[in-house]
């Protein structure tokens, strides 16, 4: 548990027993934020990790803060884009990490969007069998997904997040102020999860979301506060009860994501962004459950009709479906073999359907 | 918990909640055993990792006793000896998990001593965020030691162990009778970690092995499962105290460890089996506890003649001690830069001492 927070700050606790942890989110807080957390985790050596995107202005920023509060900092920088979420990637920190005589004490502070969260926060949970570590998301996508709930990873070449641990950081730090500066397509990409959380989570937040559409394009604060927190809290609500993915709660989150992440495998992880593989995976996942009937086509529908108006795709780029399909047999999910799909049932709920015929789902690719 | 065990096989709990385990102990008991672990773990698909020292007979075996009650296996062989602890094994067997479509109910086996145990226990650790894993040592050194405790890793080029996690396995299954086509060197090297047992936790048992290096010697069955039972007894009740090596409980089971680590590196883990660094390591550490006033003369060559006469090396190789004390630098159990040794103050007790001075430190080196 962190310090009383100042006004400008909302604290949202993850509780997960002796690796509880507190996202601290606000309006240019980095500076503050990061000294602070430095300060309760005792940090005597940091380990900034970020990518040539990021380091100027945020990661350099976080550097000095903690320098500032008498922090040794090592800041290593690699290439940004998911072709860094590699094996040989995490193999080149492990070595600068001892380089730079990192040892137990020593916190791993991941400033970048998800690949530097998987890739520093893998680092973290391998290098001397684990090391602490806090998060500084600094795209939409990282704040309201991948910066919380303990997943880290790299991938290998035709498998994405295929090698990886549950690691939980301990801290948070979202400063809602550095996604001014975001690129637009990166922005709008951050909204394919944030869309995902009202489809399996929260039909009122899916509509605060229809309801808001031009202050999220125009970036408005008190907009983005407000989802974000919504989505941490959501997400902090599954992860506490499944914090392992073993009891199949935390599978939900994964609504989209069996169809997104052969999406990104069969395109080289070049052409689409996660979070836009995950508005089109959505889709095909909705119609798959429309072909269970599950839901009707007005479900698919409004999904559709809230993706477009954010500025995501929702077609699938053209390919040949059973390339998609063998993709997903190695999927994490797959059990003996057999194709698993998180189905919405109504608004606001999903559910985990086994053995789905593989007929189905080359149909719902197609759309 | 498996089921009740027939006669000839002992059972020793590790207790660590629901990560919970049994080890099963017996003499020619690798065919039946590793059915029923099969059994009870509802295994269907196992991946059974070994080197080309110990595929034949011991992993063929298992691997049969597996297909016995139709678990689908996949065999990988590496190469055997340290070198093989790499990421660049690892990764070339992430590669193969995925090419033979492991998934998240697959089972790694480890069938080899404790390089092979590492290893396939950090490919199972972080293969799709982590598999289920059984242990069957095949050496003494992992039968007493490196198979209990889930302790995982690979080595960095300058750093052993230094890229790991602490992963339990499901269960380890210990058969005496592979003790007897061990090459007598490797015999002899896991005696350095038995009689280490004795020294840090039970005055009792080291007088036992003073007692009974005839037998020893001779690879006596029952001295041999009373012997491996009782260091893995040992090894349970400090890694139920503290599984992380967080309440400094666990580093006891380090004593003679940060010299030899430092040992196998500047030798380039080639010159000493790491049983042999051990124990030159413990006469290092208890030279060192001397220099403090710890212990007297007369611990030391207790402990030196009983590992002389299992035929174990007593005295460091030459080298120039400078390069030995900054290996010790990079140790995993440096805080902040300072020293850190466990060191005995009695029979069968020893604690953690801080902050050494470098001088005593290269003065125990020389003996």
């Amino acid at each position: 548990m962190v310090d009383p927070t100042p006004a400008q700050t909302d604290m949202i606790r993850v509780e997960l027993g002796e690796r509880s942890y507190d996202i601290l989110l606000g309006s240019a807080i980095l500076p503050e934020v990061s000294a602070r957390v430095a300060r309760q985790l005792g940090m005597t050596h940091a380990v900034v990790i970020t990518d040539d995107n990021v380091e100027t202005p945020h990661a350099i920023c976080v550097a000095e803060s903690l320098s500032d509060v008498d922090v040794a900092v090592d800041l290593f920088v690699v290439d940004a884009g998911e072709s860094s979420k590699s094996v040989q990637t995490a193999e080149r920190l492990w070595q600068q990490l001892l380089d730079a005589n990192t040892d137990r004490k020593s916190v791993v502070v991941a400033v970048g969007g998800g690949v530097i969260g998987d890739l520093a926060g893998f680092v973290a949970a391998t290098y001397a069998r684990g090391l602490t570590f806090v998060q500084v998301p600094t795209t939409l996508l990282a704040q309201v997904d991948s910066s919380v709930g303990g997943k880290v990873a790299v991938n290998l070449p035709a498998a994405k997040n295929m090698v990886g641990a549950f690691w939980q950081p301990s801290a948070v730090i979202i400063d809602t102020r550095v996604l001014s500066s975001l690129p637009h397509r990166e922005y709008v990409a951050g909204w394919g999860e944030v869309v995902k959380y009202g489809v399996i989570q929260d039909a009122d937040f899916l509509a605060y979301l229809e309801q808001h559409v031009d202050r999220i394009l125009a970036r408005d604060d008190e907009t983005l506060r407000h989802v974000i927190a919504r989505c941490c809290r959501l997400k902090a609500e599954v992860v506490q009860d499944d914090e392992r993915e073993q009891s199949g709660r935390r599978a939900i989150l994964n609504y989209g994501h069996t169809f997104a992440h052969a999406l990104e495998a069969v395109t080289g992880y070049e052409q689409l962004l996660h979070g836009e593989a995950v508005a089109i995976g959505m889709l095909c996942a909705s119609r798959l459950a429309e072909s269970l009937h599950l839901v009707d086509d007005s479900f698919t529908a409004r999904q559709r009709r809230l993706l477009s108006a954010l500025g995501l795709p929702v077609d699938a780029p053209r390919m040949d479906p059973q390339r998609l399909l063998e993709s997903m047999q190695q999927d994490k999910k797959v059990a003996h073999g057999r194709l698993r799909f998180v189905l919405p049932v109504r608004m606001g709920h999903v559910e985990l359907f086994g053995d789905i015929d593989p007929q189905l789902v080359r149909a719902a690719i197609l759309g």
